[in-house]
């Protein structure tokens, strides 16, 4: 049997998701504690964003395969479901800064990663004095400098749908950067705090962090709004596009297709794609 | 001329408001901050809301009062006012646990005290696994069980209006534990959070936590929703009333008369009430 998880962790204190030799990252603690509750030696998690060092979730999803019996075991209060004790239990063993909001059966053909069809995330900026809140200093940029978000969002527009984004990305040896971008759009919370919501099908290497820092540098009028589109058409790195700090990005959703579209998108993901156009 | 500042802060790095010999103050820093930044020897700060160990602030008002010539001699950029300039200074040294987000000349006959007409607060619970979230860790209660939030608004009109609160209060020494409770609702937000708004025309020390900690038994079910009413009208102690953690808790806002009334409103603050009933 196949579990799906949804779960939320506070970026600030994990080496990213993967798990590294000794390295506190939220793949190991959350094989461990998961391990632990279950009593079984290995558990293997599989990830829809594999999130990097400081960036935050709040709708990461996972999967993991269990064997039935195994669940059985897990016994809790008699009116709560061995899911829900499992879902307590876990986060018993959890350290606050990681939390499981469910534990589900999964559909069949799922596959946290391969399944999904979108990945959304915030980038969230406080530009000005009033908006700045130590409260939600952990998870908001603040920014010495005020941004115009119409700029911003005019720039943004030339960079939706599929195209190449090696000007946006860390290479990796084989690994294709094309993407297809769904939104970008940058809009004010109520307290003023800049909220960028990027959704893509996927995102390659520091995709995210490096979109952003080309619009904030258009959004502070040191670079034109034709800027972006001239960054993408160039599909090489260029150093005037900064990628920001990673404390202001949160994985907020991930998004699959209805239960029986879930293994035909599996087996499209895994076909590398080459550029359409 | 009399300035006043709007700040926020993250309680849990401080021993609440009030400067205290060898801990670390919100006062202290934030005298420190203006003395340094100011050049003065001496900044008398007035708060509206003195917050205990923990509680954080995000509408936090405080006055202080400064010779004109003092405030010239803060020079800034040419295309910033001197209390644009302040502000950003004084936020440089300060940790980022602070932040001033505004200061302003403050209207004739202004008391950051004793003009106040109401404090508003805010108290956060997350009572099941599906709305913890990491992130809002520092500000959101976890509470380990189901609450009602229907029963805990039942529960808590009762308490509306003018009380001797002295059940829900820390007494202290001749200070009058009469107050006007004018808010005291529950409601979810978007991630379920159940947050309960509080407004009085001011609170006695520990109040807050105490009317809390009271409607949470209550929309446990551990205790009935009259019992609420019952705990106020005994107007002793009840050891039964739970004092609920500090960190859930955050003053929101402070809300103030029409600038004419200001003086009028700081005299009848300063009148000691008695119950009118």
């Amino acid at each position: 049997m196949r579990l799906r998880l949804d779960l939320s962790y506070d970026g600030a204190g994990f080496h990213g998701w993967a798990t590294q030799p000794d390295l506190r990252t939220v793949q190991g603690e959350l094989t461990s504690a998961l391990q632990k509750v279950l009593r079984v030696e290995e558990i293997q998690l599989t990830v829809a964003g594999r999130t990097d060092t400081g960036v935050h979730a709040r709708g990461q999803v996972a999967h993991f395969d269990l064997a039935p019996a195994v669940l059985e075991s897990v016994t809790g209060r008699s009116d709560v479901s061995p899911l829900a004790s499992l879902v307590r239990r876990v986060n018993g063993v959890l350290e606050p800064d990681i939390r499981v909001r469910a534990i589900a059966m999964a559909a069949e053909g799922f596959d946290a990663r391969f399944s999904a069809i979108w990945r959304r995330y915030c980038y969230r900026i406080a530009d000005h004095a009033g908006c700045r809140d130590p409260l939600t200093r952990g998870f908001v940029l603040h920014w010495p400098r005020n941004l115009d978000e119409a700029l911003m969002n005019d720039a943004a527009e030339a960079l939706l749908g599929e195209h190449d984004f090696a000007a946006f990305c860390k290479r990796r040896e084989g690994a294709t950067t094309i993407r297809t971008l769904l939104d970008l759009e940058w809009e004010r919370d109520q307290s003023g705090v800049l909220v960028g919501t990027v959704r893509a099908d996927a995102f390659c290497h520091n995709m995210v962090r490096s979109l952003v820092g080309c619009l904030i540098a258009i959004g502070e009028g040191r670079k034109p709004v034709t800027w972006a589109a001239q960054i993408l058409e160039a599909r090489a790195r260029d150093s005037a596009v900064g990628v920001v700090a990673a404390h202001g990005l949160t994985l907020e959703e991930v998004g699959y297709p209805d239960d029986l579209d879930l293994a035909d998108q599996a087996k499209r993901s895994r076909v590398v794609r080459t550029l359409s156009r």
